[in-house]
C-alpha cells in the first residue's frame, strides 16, 4: 500500500490515526526478551520465511527461536546445527529432522511441491555436505533439485557424461574446494547463471577454502557469481529466487 | 543434434563420412593465425555472441579480432578499451562508438529491443565506470536497464526515495568500493537475485577492491551473489542470465 | 604539579630532599614478585582504575592480582575471565560476580551513579557477548548504557524503529561480525561519534573478523573510528571517554 | 517533527496532503544530472555540511559541484584535490585557495571561530601531509587546533617535551605511519580519545601503511580507536564530534 | 673424479701439489670486476649453459656479460631483456636477435637440433607472451615444442580438439592466469607431467597472478607441479630437463 | 580407436549402433550410490590406479571403497588414514598394513618390481612424515627410492656428504617446512627435476607452510617445481611419471 | 688446517691417505638411525653445542637424542618440551629439569659462569614464557641476564625507572605482543642492538604474532633486527653471540 | 648526572633555579620551522650521528636539513636520495658526493678511521644496490667492510670460496631477494651474528620481498635476525653497533 493511499484513507476516516501512524512507524518483527528481534514480515517481504542459523545460538535462544517460528508458519527450518540442538526440540516437537551431513534441522510440511528445477554439482565426495545444504535449501523453498556429485575437473569425462542434465536447469550451483576448477568449466558449457560455492576442503595452501573462492571469482568464463566459502544456504537461497523468476508467469517484456 | 541421430543418418547415407566425422571431431572456432581461436559456435552454445575483452591486446591482433567479429555479427562490443584502440578502428569501421567513461567500444545493430528490467545501482560517483560497464553490457544483450547512481549507505535516505523502481526490476546490480556495505543493504529489501560488483574505488586499507570484495562475500543478508572487482561486464552478463529467465516463454513447472 | 614549583618549594624547605627527589624519580606502580608491575597512578592520570584482562594469566597470578586491586580500590573488574578463574576467587572474596556471556568477572561497589548516555548496537544476537563486554566496562566505568541489539542492516527496518533512542547517545558503539555494515549505516545516521567494533562472528572468508574489520575502517560514512576485533572492553572505554567530555563541567571555548 | 504531528496536522486541513506525502517521500537531496545527489540536508542531520572527496572526479562534475556548494554555503571545502583541479576554478571562483601540502582545496568563510581544543600530532615530518589535513579539515568545521610534529617514538623525548601541551587537548589525532607506535605512547599518556592514523608512509613490509594500522588496531593502551590509512580527514571529522561534545552546554546528567 | 683418485695420482706425482690443490679449492667461476660471478662450470654440472636474466642489469654490467657468455659459448641467451637493451648490443654483436613478445633477447648457433617433445599451452591469448619464454627457452636448449594457445576452460571444446597433440608431449607446460583452471583439466587428461605456470594475466582479486598460483598448487588433480608467476623460463627449463630424461639412451632399470 | 575407424567400421556392420554409440557416449566410471564415482579408466588413461584420500571419508564410504578398489585391482592405497580407518577394514581384508607415521594405508602385491631411482631428501627429521608419504607413494607405483633425511641448509656439510647418492637420481624430492631453503641448494647441485614439497613444519611466520611454499616458487635456482603444503603424495607421483619417463624404451628422437 | 698443508703433509707420509681423505670426504656429524643425524662438529664450528627443539618429535627418537646429547656433552638442553617429554627421561636421568612456564627441559652443568651482561624485557606478563625461554637459553650459553618484565609502552614510566639497568647490557632482547611497540621505544633509548621477539599474544588482528611481527620489521628506530614470532630462544642466542663478541679478548682494530 | 646530583647542587646554589629546570623539563633537540626536530643529542645517547631519510622530503626541507646537519657536525649522510635532491645541494656545498647505485648522498671527513670486520654478502648482482647501502652506512659510522657479491645458493661453490673471508667477520650482513635462502645458509657456515637483510628484487610471488622477508624469520639456522625489506641502511647501523661491541676496551665480564 503506497503512503498517498494511507493518507487518503485516514482523511476519510476509514482508518483510524493509530492505524495510519503504524504504518508509518511500523514494527514488523517480534522481540524476544530483547535479544533477536525476529522478522515477521519478511516472508511478505522477500517471499521467504524466516530460517534459523543455529550455530552459536545459546540453548535456551535456539529452543525458542525455533518453536516460535514453528507455531508461526507450521514449518521451521535451521542450518548448521548440532546433534546436541537436535536433542534439546526432539522431544518437545516430534516431528524434527535432523541430518548429519548437511547439519539440517526442520520441520517441514508435507507434500510441498517442488517448480521449476537446478542442478546442485559437487567437484568432489567431500563437499557433499556444503552441496546438501544447497539442495536442502532449495528443496524446502520449493525449488526441484537434482543433484550431481563427484563430476570435479581432474576426470572430466564424468560431468560430460551428465551434462544434458545440467543444461536443462534454470540455475547451475557448483560446489567445490580445493582449486575450484569446476565453476569455470561449468560456465564455460550452461547458459544459464552459475552460483560457485567455494568449500573448505583442501589442505595446505587451500587457506580453509580462500583459493577456492579466488578461483572462482577470477573465472574466465562468463555467467558466476560467488558466495561465501561453505555457503551452501545462500547458494541455495538465490538459486531459487533465480528459478521463481524462471517459472512464474510470464511478464510482459 | 543427439549422437544416435547422427550415426542413423550416416547409417541411412543421409550424410556422409566426413560429415558424421566432423560432427565428432568440429573444431567450432576460427583459428585466427595461431594467437587466438574465435569462438564461433558460442552464440548457438550460449545464448551471447563472443565480445571483445581489449586491455593487452596486441595493436593488430585487435584490429583483426574487432573487424572479424563484425564482419560475423554485424556488430561488435568490446570491453576496457583505451582510445588509442579506438583510433585504430574508427576510420576503418566508421559506425564504431566509444565511451570514455565505461572504456566501452562498439558497433551495435540500430532499434535492438530491450526486455524485462534490471536495476543497476551505485554506492558513490566515482563507481559509475564499472556501473556503465555493467549496465551498457546489458543493453548490448537486449536487457532493459535503469541506473540508479549514488544511493550509498552514509545517507541512506537517497536509496529509500529510489526503493520502488529497485523493487520491480528481475535482478539488482550492485556496485559499490570502499567498504560495500550497498550490496548487503540491497539484499535485505528486494527479493530478487542481487550480483555485487566490488569496486577499486577507495584507498589505504580498501587495498584495490579487496575489502569491498571480502565485505560483499560474507553479507548477512540472502539473495546476494559476487563477482570479480571491477567486473562490470560479468555482472551484466549473468543479470541478463536471470533477466531472461524472467522474460521468456513460461515453463511449465 | 609542576617541575618549577617542586623546586621552588624544595628550595624553600617546604619538601625534602626525599620528597623532591621521588616526584622526579618516583616509580608509580607496584611490584609483585617481578611478574607484573600494577599501575596505581593509572587512576589519578587517566581517570581510570587499573582491570584485569584475565585471559592466559596463571591462577596464582590471577589471584593475587585480583585480590591486591580489590584491597585497593574496594572494587575490581576483569575481562575475558574463564569460570575456572571465577571458582578461584568466589569463596576468597564472597561479593564476586561472573557473568558467562561476557565474561566479565567483577566486585562492583552499589549504588553507581550512571551520567550521559551511550547506545550500544548489534548487528545479530551473536554478537551479543562482545556488545556486552563494551557495555559493563561502560557501566562500570560509570556511563549510562542502552543497550540495542539485533538490528544488522539485512533487516535495516528494526534499526529504524530504534533510530530516536541511538540519535540521544553522546556516543553510538556498533558492534557486528560477519560484512559489518553496520557501523556504515549508523555513521550516516547520527551526529555523534560511532566507536566500531568488528566482531569474530562469521565463517569462511569472514577470517575471523578481519573482514568486518575492514569493512568498518574502509566506511563511507564520516565520524567513524574502529577498534580491535572482539575488542568490546576498548570500545566501552573510549566511549566512556567521550561520554564524560560531553557530560563534564561546561569548559570555556 | 513526528509523524504523529505530520498525521494530526494534515487531518486539521492545516497542511494539504502534498505536503504530508512530501514528508513521508521526500528526497532531501539535490539530483545534478544523474551522476550525483549532493545531501543538502546533510548540516541539519549532521552538524556538518557536505565536502568534496576531489580525487578521481570527472572535471566537469568536479567543477559544477564545487560551485554548487559554494552557492548554497557560502564556502566550500575538498579533500585529495590535484593541482589541476584548482586550475579549474580559480578563475571562476577567486577567492579559492589550495594546499600542495594537504591537497585540501576550499573556499572559508573570513573570521571564523574556533572552539574547544584538538592536539595533532605526527611520528616524523613525511606524516605532515596527512596530519595537515586532519587539521585543515577539524578547523575548517570549526575546531582549535594544536600542532606536535615529528615526535616519533624513536627520540622520545621530542614527544615528553611537548605532553602538557598535548594533555590539555579534548581529543588527541596520532598520525605515524611505518611501524606506528606512537598512538600507543599517546594513549598511555592521555586521558581523552586518541584517534590514531595509520599512514602509507615507510617501504619494504610496511605494506602501505597496513603494518601502521596493524599496529594501532592492536595496541595494548586504552583509549585508541583507529581510521584508513591517510585517512585525515576522517580523523579530523571525529576528532570535532568529539570536541563538540566537550565545549557544548553542559548535559543533565 | 674422485678425491681419492686426485689423492692417489698426486702421490704417485702424475699430478702437480698445484693441479691437487687447485682440485680442491678451485672456484670454478669467473669474476667480473666484483658484480658478478660468471659460472662457467654450469654447462658441466648441470647440463645447461648460463642465461642471462637481463631485468634490472646495468647497461654496462649486461654488455660486458653478453659479450663474455658469447665469447665462451658461441651463443647467449637472454631473458626479461628491454628493447633498449637490444639497441646496446645490436651493433656489438650482429647477430643479435630480440622478440618484442617474449622479451627474448639471444644469438643463437645455427642448425641446432631438436629432440624429443614438449607442449606449450596457454588459456588465453594474453599468457602467449609468458608461454614463448618457455616455448624458446626449451628450443634453445634443444627440445622441439608443440604450441597450443588459446585453449582454456570457459571453451572447452578447443582444448579437446588438440588433445591428442598434448598427449603426445613428454611434458606439458601449462600456462594460465586469471583464474588458472587450465592446469587441473589437463592433468587429468595427460598422462606426463604438467608444469603450470600462473600468470599475472587477470584484474581484481587476480592479485598478479597468486590467484592463479594458488588455484594450481591446490590443483585437485595429479602429475601437476608449479613454478613462480609468469616464470616462462622456469617452466621451459624444468620441461627440457624431463624431455632429455625421456629421450636419452636408455638407462637399465 | 580413432572415430573415423569406429564410424567406418560401423558402417560395415562390424559394429553394431549400441557399440557404436557406446563408445561416443561412454561412461569410464562406476557410479557408487550416487556419491562417489570411481575412475575406472584411470589406469589404462594416466598408468596409475585409482588410490583414496582417506581423510574426511564417512566410514561407510571409506570400507566401501577400499574393498572395491582392492578387488578391482588385487591391491589398494590410501593416503592421510587414520588409525580408526585402518581398525574398520583390518579384519574384513587381513592383508591391509598401516603405517602411523606417514598415515598411509595400503594392501600391496608382493614381489612388485621397482625401477629407476628417485632421491626423497628432507630438512629436518619433522619433515620425515611428508617424505614417506611421498617415497611409499613412489614405491607403490613402481619406483626405487633413496631416502636421505636430515640434511637441512644449517648444517649443509651434511647435504655434501650424501650428494652422490642424491645426483644419481632421475627426480629429486625435496621436503622442507620452516624456510623451505632446502630446494634451492638442491636445484643448484643437480642436474635432474626437482620437486619441492613444502611442509607445514614450523611456528610463528611459517604461517602452517606457506613461507616455505613463497620460498620453494621464488628460488632463484633452476630445475625447480612445487606441489602444495605436505603434499607427499603429489611429489611421489610426478617424480614417478618423470622416472618412468627416463626408463622406459627409449624413444626416437 | 688448510687444504694445502693436508696435501703436503700426506706427500711426506707424515698422515695416511686414509686420513687425508677423510680430511676431504669426512661426515661431521653422527647417524642415529637414518632419522637424524646429529652435528657432533657444531660446537667447535659455531661454539655452541646442539640443543634439541622438542616439539613435534617422536617419544623415541626424542629419549634417545637427549640421552646421546647428555652422554657427549656433560649435559644438554631442549625447548618446547612438554611435559609428557619430562615424565619420559626425568627417572632415566635423574637431574633433568623441567620449567612449566618456559617449556624448557635441561641437564646442567653446576657452577657455570655468566659473562657480560644483556637485558630481557617484555611488555607484558603474558609474554613472559618466550623471555623466560630467551633468558634461559642465554643463561645455559654462559651469558649473564637481566629481566625487566611488563614494561610495555601503554605505562611508559615503569620502563623509564628501570632504564639504567637496560642500558648497561650488551644487547637488549625486547619481547612483545599485541602492537608490539615496546622495539622501537627501547631502540630509541640505548646505544647497543636491540633483537626483537614478537610474540603471539594477542587476539583479534593481532593474527598470532604476525602484527607485532610487521611492527617491529617496521620500526622508525635505528638499532632493532627481529627473529621469528615467540622465537625466545632464537633471541637468546643471537644475543649470546653479541655478549660473547663484547667481553672477549679485545681483538686488534 | 644524577637528579640527586641536580637537586643537591640547586640547593647549594651551584646551578640555577633555570639550570635546574632545564635539566628537568630540556629539550635536546633543535625545531627547524616547525616541521622537524633535529636530534642534537643523539650522537651523545647513541653513538651515531643523525643521518637524513632523503625520500618524499621537500625541497625546501631537504636543503635545510642537510645544510644544518652538515654545519653541526662537518659532516652528513643521506640515504635514498634523488639525483635531483643532488643537484640541489651541489652547488652549495661543493664536497657533495652521491652514488647512483646506493642511492647515498654524503659529505664525508677525510681519512676516516675504519676498525674492526664485518662482511656483507648478496645472493645476485641484483641486490647490490641494497647491500651497497648497508656497507656505505657501516663505513660511514666507521666500520672496516669486505664486501662478497654474487654468491647465491643456486652456485653455492661460489659462497665456499669465500667462506674464510666471510667468517673472519664480527657480524655478516646477508642481502638476497627472491626466495632469500642466502641468510639460512651462512647461519650455518659463521659463528657470529648474521643480519639478513630482504631485497625487493623477484618478481610474481616474491611480492616485492616479502618472500624473501618470511624465509629469513623462519629460518631453521641459528644467529639470525633480521631487518625491513631494502634496509640496508638498518642492517649496516645495526651491524656497527655489534662492530663496535667487538674491538671496543675489553669489559670486565
Amino acid at each position: 500500500m503506497e503512503a498517498r493511499e494511507i493518507l487518503t484513507r485516514f482523511k476519510k476516516n476509514e482508518i483510524t490515526l493509530e492505524e495510519a501512524e503504524h504504518y508509518f512507524r511500523k514494527e514488523p518483527f517480534e522481540k524476544m526478551g530483547g535479544y533477536a528481534k525476529l522478522d515477521s514480515h519478511r516472508e511478505v517481504r522477500s517471499g521467504f520465511p524466516e530460517v534459523i542459523f543455529c550455530s552459536g545460538k545459546a540453548d535456551e535462544h535456539f529452543v525458542h527461536i525455533f518453536q516460535k517460528l514453528y507455531e508461526d508458519n507450521g514449518e521451521v527450518f535451521g542450518t548448521r546445527a548440532s546433534r546436541h540442538q537436535y536433542e534439546l526440540v526432539k522431544d518437545l516437537l516430534p516431528g524434527v529432522e535432523y541430518d548429519d551431513l548437511s547439519h539440517i534441522i526442520k520441520i517441514e510440511k508435507k507434500h510441498k511441491e517442488h517448480i521449476g528445477k537446478i542442478a546442485v554439482c559437487t567437484a568432489g565426495t567431500a563437499d557433499i555436505p556444503v552441496a546438501e545444504e544447497a539442495a536442502q535449501t532449495a528443496e524446502y523453498f520449493g525449488t526441484r533439485v537434482e543433484r550431481i556429485f563427484d563430476v570435479g575437473v581432474s576426470g572430466i569425462h564424468r560431468l560430460f557424461s551428465r551434462l544434458e542434465v545440467i543444461q536443462e536447469a534454470n540455475c547451475v550451483v557448483a560446489v567445490a574446494g580445493m582449486e575450484g576448477a569446476l565453476a569455470s568449466v561449468l560456465g564455460g558449457l550452461v547458459d544459464k547463471p552459475v552460483i560457485a560455492v567455494p568449500t573448505s576442503v583442501g589442505y595446505g595452501a587451500s587457506m580453509h577454502g580462500l583459493s577456492a573462492l579466488l578461483t572462482m571469482i577470477n573465472s574466465c568464463a562468463n555467467g558466476i557469481a560467488v558466495v561465501n566459502i561453505d555457503n551452501g544456504y545462500g547458494a541455495g537461497y538465490i538459486a531459487t529466487q533465480i528459478n521463481r523468476l524462471a517459472v512464474r508467469e510470464n511478464q510482459e517484456q
